[in-house]
């Protein structure tokens, strides 16, 4: 029979940290750190096998489920010495989510479960102390309301109930509205209880469960629930994570953080998540319970002594009112300190990764809740990985692989000019660092909207839900009143390496008049604000960024991806400027130089419209010679930038009516400058007009019927690479033609190219000096499908995946948006295909391609230049058939080394499994080692 | 060393009939003649190997050849006993081209080679027959000079040179200009070969090639060169014949029909070409040679006796006069007449098919100079079949096998209504039958440009030339003033199997005014005339036409390819009258119902609209409902058609724009009827607008957008197949999801379909009386790729070879006009892929699809509705790949009925011969049989 309950405690479990996807990443690590020694109050696991046996079977349990469940109450009722239900003793516990995958926020949780008018009595009896046995009451009904009542606010300007029925007893009981928590006697906090009770039943129209087993079963049910709810959803789908890895339940044991100024509650971080730093950080609160600190409502204090010091200084707090009102962990529990610093330490050495935990000190006692691998910014990883290199916890292969390779996105784009004039308005934490400027929204809808329409947006929020993901994802930074540095809007912001500024007390927010009041700054809606979220600033209107440097930890990271990448990496470059640049990121050499953006300047415009005009051959080669000097000039500069390195340039590709315009107004200007009538260029435009230009005649389709054209671009390619060439420069021109389906088309091409290049070189006197090559992009699926015909002809392949997307799935890149945001949603589609390649089905073609191109020519050159060539997954999917090269634009250069990097590591380790028995492993995969 | 030439003669030859690849069709055969022994003088033939030699060796001839062609020389001399350049008893040779297949007219012969001023005399002397030797060398000098040295008239509308100084000649001898050639005296005959070299001296500005074996090496050239000249290029394009192929040269001695009045020339045919009538068939003319029939020149004789007087009737000629200007073969040379009636019947009875001659008469002895299967206009073809199966010649597998099956276009498409009024100008010879009508046009060049604006063209010609073809091929019919029944018009029109009149000696035709003149009636370029093919009928204007009979030969000929082929065959039909002229074409269901042009009717498009403006569901569906019932008898309809037979339904294709309209006058229209602002209507139009619509919003992704519109749709088909089946009709419904890419979208709408079809079963109490499928077009690349995904939902999959076409070359039909045609020129495609299917591209994804299929589903019904469902290659590819049906338009259906029982007698043929040592071979191909 499936075992669905796994218990853990007092050293034992029956669980360890490898079982994640059965137990979840909380489930899994309370057992293992069960294991290594760590105190951990007991509990036990319900199995995410459950959760999609509860999915499959329209939401009930198999009768067994609640045998194992009694079972594991008992498991805890032995180790703890307390009854569940008791009214002298009674066993209290929290039941809370855990996913396969860590969901900050997006799944429920209920403490102080088991608690009624009668247990509550015994809670109190045992500990004596009447305050916090009506602090855990409360705090139950209100939780339990919320998550397994669903006693939520209307609408999202409305307030929580229960914090509205909580101010009317704090007012009621001559306190003020918005006195803290702590401030409550026992008595109000009885009085809070009942008060909170009558809204349920005002409300529901039933009375708050008072059996301990129904109020467990129903927390369950709320768990397992809030694996489908939308927030839930939303977050997934961002994600990544698929519906059927489905959530564990952990009902745990409780421990109080808040029977006293003995106790505390708090997370932590063997280093800094946010900047990487290899020192411990953390927070924590006195007399507290968890959701405290991770709902950011209180100010946590600093656990660290060094820590609290900076913080303070920070926010301009004296160290005399420090050390009184703000002390650290360090100074407060000198002891408990202590022993958390061993814990951290245990546990690093053992995952051998940043840990992120959860802890209790309960009178004195330390009690750890969770431990996992803590997210980080993208700063912060590639500091640990070089980091923990350098200490010998690591190897290079584990850094190189530990590295998201998307998240290097927010080392390579600008941040704030340090230059720049700006005016800081404000300071908040700095939650999750970036440069975010944009618009200011007061909604996560708004976000959504505004952002819909092509607007950059800052989220505004007093606080952020688990409601607000869709929105946070919408915006470029996020700026919150409230919160602290491991609040709901920071933890995602810095998981998503988005922008965020997080407990801006400063800050006033309006959401009704929807203004943002700094000082006596007040901004409204749609007003422009910039947040640095690596100092916490934020400042009016939009401030200027620089390029970021590309040295320090970043560089030893790339340097170790490059000594393990096995295929070049290159970029997609149409001019000198770009070339340079991405030779900063580090490109190899050009994937894919497209020509016809050099036609669209000035005077070269002219030109080319002069050409379309023409009648004849003889017209349309006049006009190209005017343009041919411009080429020239643009292949020597790129060359030149690209000394020693290839550089792939494709012959013209668009359709011809690119280049002509179509609004009768700017015809009249061209049938002006070109003196012609206008009637002509309306005729011309008019005759060039294509019901789906996408298939219709450009690429090569161009160069055959206008070989005139083709000419043209080959003189420039083989007059500037020969120049350069007698300079001395290593020139590597491949030049690529676009949109061949037939190898006939490659050969009447090639024959131009190869003709004029022969000519040139001889002319140039640079024979055996200028080497080059003629390929073609594969971008037809009928060329992939013919490849090895084409191959033939072809001596390299560049597989043009954005257009080869667009023919297999019978997609127009321009069109998609009426459908394609529906089928993701009704998860038709896995990913939008344009961002990630399809390996089912493009994947497939791409494979032929490379297997049948390469069964003619073994040493076929193959590469990929559609957008695919800087995403991850495709990466390492082109590695996988034993690409040359990957090209992509120059900012996702280094994304595509470090995936690069990764792809050989994991192909080697993968590979070396297989191959065990076997002598030899061979570097490079063979296309056909990879399964359809 | 490779044999390049073969020797024939006396009863004895190196080649035979199957040598046809190596020596052409009329050396092959004239070998197989002397084989079978038919008189045939003796002679070589040069095989196309040297042709293919010669190009690839920038036309040069290895030194070999010079040997060999001296021992074929040598070889005839021998049988004939005179030899070539002797002044006494000279031997004159024919030069003549011969291809594999047969090029009538395309390619060049020169006879009586070997005269000069000194073998004249040799002739004059061995034969006695001064003006024969003389009529020999004018008409040699004559052919020489045009065929070698290329004297041709500068333009189309000037005289032939010969022609003008032949004209001059008879004038100064005090004949009339236009007085028969056979007038012409020997002095005359004399004074015009003078005057002939003179006009090549001074024209070309050297002397006429006096030594014989210079004139026969510039014949060979002439004739090999002939191979590359435009018209023929472009009658190969036409027929599909590849440039390799070359053709032969045969070298053969002259025999003389142009000897006296015991001699003669003619081309007969063993059965009729034109009707399939089995009488023998044929035109001679006395004292000429060959080329005076061929050309058309002089009208011919008929050489049967009812024949002749046939023909004499049709051109009101009485009996007396017949016999004594236009007596029969039969008549005037009975003995010859028998002994060509013995080498008819054997030559038909050893080729088991009808043979098209040409032969000779010297002296009372009759020489066969070529035979060959005859061509034949499509009903004649049919006629022949069964007759010869009726006669026990051949079996039904060859009947089947010889009718080409595009041909059957000529029976299918309508005729003149014979009850329709019609003003019949005249009458001309019914050279090829078949309905014609279309504005007049005087040249090719003018055919071809208006077929190109979409005008149907009627080509009118005095006669017709070689280079007329590409006009011809342009033009709906071909009326000649010239020209018998063998002339080069109806030769052609009947290969064709286009409409043709020849002969029409009534009209007047004026190149420079335009106009053509028949009685009183002058018509001019561009008037509307109708010609019937099959009666010789000139009309006025447009004539109305009606269905064609389907019964008689045609029938059985149906009947023996029903009982062969292994695949079925169904139609595109979207409404019941389509269904209805399907089904009696033959048709076995439908495979492609649109439903969307059910939409555009009247009432319909307005509720599409409303549809389309709608802002919600609710709206939609309201529309929706309206659309329902017109739905639902549109299907009614087409069920009851197809009875018993099943009917592929495609869910709606198209984008919505294509229901909206574009320009302002007609959105104001519609602004009006639905009764909103034109702003509205605009901007709606506006944002469904699409930058390539092929790759856009259509197919299933509405359905998946728009679910309401599949489910109305399936509560259509199955209200109205539910109704049907309790009225006790055999309803087969199969609906099909367009434009499927992955399986999840199949999926998607299968789910709707498959609810609201049980629902209605349910609800009609029809469980297990309808039987229904949901399947997919496979029309998306990836489909093809995934399909071992998709083929887990599908029932049955319909290659939507159409689009599937589109998107695997990258082809947008709507827009390929500007490079496709450039493309075919230059050979870089071989037929346009939409009307065949390119089997190794587009051909291969078929085949995964096919395969991957049924990998997962071996029960997989599998069909095409593409156009190309009625393109014979492609039935046979089909039928190769295991397919289950194939389906196209409704005039389509006999011909894949044909091409399919085709496919299985070749390929059965082929697989016994592969499996000859098998026990057992399957009836039906495996995918996996064919090669890549």
């Amino acid at each position: 029979m499936t075992q669905y309950v796994y218990t853990f405690g007092a050293g034992e479990a029956q669980g360890n940290a490898n079982m994640r996807n059965l137990l979840g990443g909380k489930g899994a690590n309370l057992a293992e750190m069960n294991k290594v020694g760590i105190p951990v109050p007991a509990g036990f696991t319900i199995t995410t096998e459950m959760c999609d046996v509860y999915y499959k079977g329209n939401c009930q349990y198999p009768p067994e489920l609640n045998v194992e469940v009694e079972n594991g109450l008992k498991h805890i009722e032995k180790i703890m010495g307390k009854k569940f239900g008791d009214k002298k003793n009674p066993l209290l516990v929290s039941v809370r989510s855990g996913a396969r995958a860590s969901m900050p926020g997006m799944m429920d949780t209920v403490l102080n479960l088991g608690l009624n008018d009668d247990t509550v009595q015994g809670i109190i009896k045992a500990t004596g102390n009447e305050r916090f046995g009506w602090d855990s009451y409360r705090r139950f009904v209100h939780m339990y309301g919320d998550v397994v009542l669903g006693m939520k606010p209307e609408s999202k300007t409305e307030k929580d109930p229960f914090e509205t029925v909580m101010e009317k007893v704090k007012v009621k009981n001559g306190l003020k509205a918005d006195a803290k928590d702590n401030e409550m006697t026992a008595p109000m906090l009885k009085e809070l209880t009942a008060a909170y009770k009558k809204l349920i039943k005002d409300k529901l129209g039933k009375e708050f469960p008072t059996d301990p087993k129904e109020q467990l079963w129903g927390a369950i049910n709320a768990v397992f629930g809030s694996w489908m709810s939308e927030r839930a959803i939303v977050y997934r789908k961002k994600e990544g994570i698929p519906d059927e890895w489905g959530t564990a339940v952990n009902v745990q044991s409780m421990v109080y953080g808040n029977m006293g100024n003995d106790c505390a509650t708090g997370v932590a971080f063997t280093r800094n998540p946010a900047d990487g730093d290899a020192h411990f950080y953390g927070e924590y609160l006195i007399n507290a319970q968890g959701e405290d600190v991770v709902a950011g409502i209180r100010t946590p204090q600093q656990i660290t002594k060094a820590g609290s010091q900076k913080w303070a200084k920070e926010n301009n707090i004296s160290e005399a009112k420090r050390k009184a009102e703000y002390p650290s962990l360090e100074e407060s529990m000198p002891n408990v300190y202590k022993q958390l610093v061993d814990v951290y330490k245990k546990l690093e050495a053992h995952y051998r990764d940043m840990q992120d935990m959860e802890f209790t000190i309960q009178g004195g006692k330390l009690w750890m809740l969770q431990t996992r691998n803590g997210k980080r910014t993208a700063p912060a990883a590639v500091k640990m990985a070089v980091d923990m290199v350098k200490e010998g916890l690591i190897t290079k292969e584990m850094a190189v692989g530990r590295i998201e390779p998307k998240s290097l996105d927010q080392l390579l784009h600008p941040i704030f000019d340090p230059k720049a004039p700006k005016k800081v308005l404000t300071k908040g934490l700095a939650a999750s660092p970036g440069a975010g400027c944009g618009r200011i929204v007061f909604s996560a809808e708004d976000a959504g909207e505004w952002k819909a329409k092509g607007e950059k947006v800052i989220l505004v929020r007093i606080e952020t839900s688990p409601e607000d993901v869709a929105g946070m994802d919408a915006a470029e930074g996020i700026l919150t009143q409230r919160g602290g540095m491991t609040s709901h809007a920071a933890v995602v912001a810095r998981g998503w390496g988005k922008c965020c500024v997080s407990g801006c007390s400063d800050i006033e927010i309006d959401y009704k008049k929807a203004t943002l009041k700094i000082g006596s700054t007040v901004m409204k809606q749609g007003d422009w604000i910039s947040l640095n979220g690596s100092t916490g600033e934020v400042m009016f209107g939009k401030v200027p960024t620089v390029e970021p440097s590309l040295a320090g930890d970043f560089g030893q990271i790339m340097k170790w991806a490059d000594e393990i990448r096995q295929i070049d990496v290159r970029t997609n470059a149409d001019s000198p400027k770009d070339a340079k640049v991405a030779r900063k990121f580090g490109a190899q050499g050009i994937g894919l130089c497209r020509t016809e953006h050099m036609f669209f300047d000035g005077e070269r415009i002219k030109h080319i419209r002069e050409m379309i005009l023409a009648d004849d051959v003889e017209g349309r080669e006049k006009a190209l010679k005017k343009l041919l000097k411009f080429q020239t000039d643009d292949f020597a500069g790129i060359f030149e930038a690209m000394n020693g390195y290839p550089v792939t340039i494709r012959t013209l590709d668009p359709p011809l009516h690119e280049f002509v315009p179509n609004e009768p107004e700017n015809q009249a200007i061209m049938a002006k400058e070109m003196k012609i009538s206008v009637e002509k260029v309306k005729a011309k435009v008019d005759s060039l007009h294509e019901a789906n230009p996408m298939l219709g005649h450009r690429g090569c389709r161009l160069g055959i019927t206008y070989p005139e054209i083709t000419r043209m671009q080959a003189t420039a390619i083989f007059t500037a690479a020969c120049e350069l060439t007698k300079k001395g420069l290593v020139v590597l021109p491949e030049v690529m033609i676009p949109l061949v389906g037939t190898v006939q088309e490659l050969r009447n091409q090639k024959a131009i190219v190869k003709e004029v290049a022969e000519t040139l070189i001889k002319k140039y006197k640079v024979e055996g000096k200028l080497h080059y090559k003629i390929g073609t992009m594969i971008e037809i699926p009928r060329a992939a499908i013919t490849a090895n015909q084409i191959a033939t002809e072809a001596e390299f392949f560049s597989f043009g995946t954005n257009d080869l997307t667009q023919m297999t799935f019978g997609y127009s890149r321009d069109d998609i948006a009426s459908f394609v945001p529906e089928y993701l949603n009704k998860k038709i589609l896995k990913n939008d295909p344009f961002q990630v390649l399809d390996q089912e089905g493009v994947g497939q073609l791409v494979r032929w391609g490379v297997e049948r191109g390469r069964s003619v020519r073994p040493d076929l050159k193959v590469g990929i230049c559609g957008e695919h060539g800087g995403e991850p997954s495709s990466v390492k999917f082109c590695h996988r058939l034993g690409f040359d090269y990957v090209s992509c634009s120059p900012f996702r250069v280094p994304i595509a080394r470090l995936a690069a990097a990764q792809a050989a590591i994991e192909h080697a380790s993968e590979r070396a499994e297989n191959l065990k028995l076997q002598n030899h492993t061979p570097i490079r995969a063979k296309a056909s080692e990879i399964e359809e």
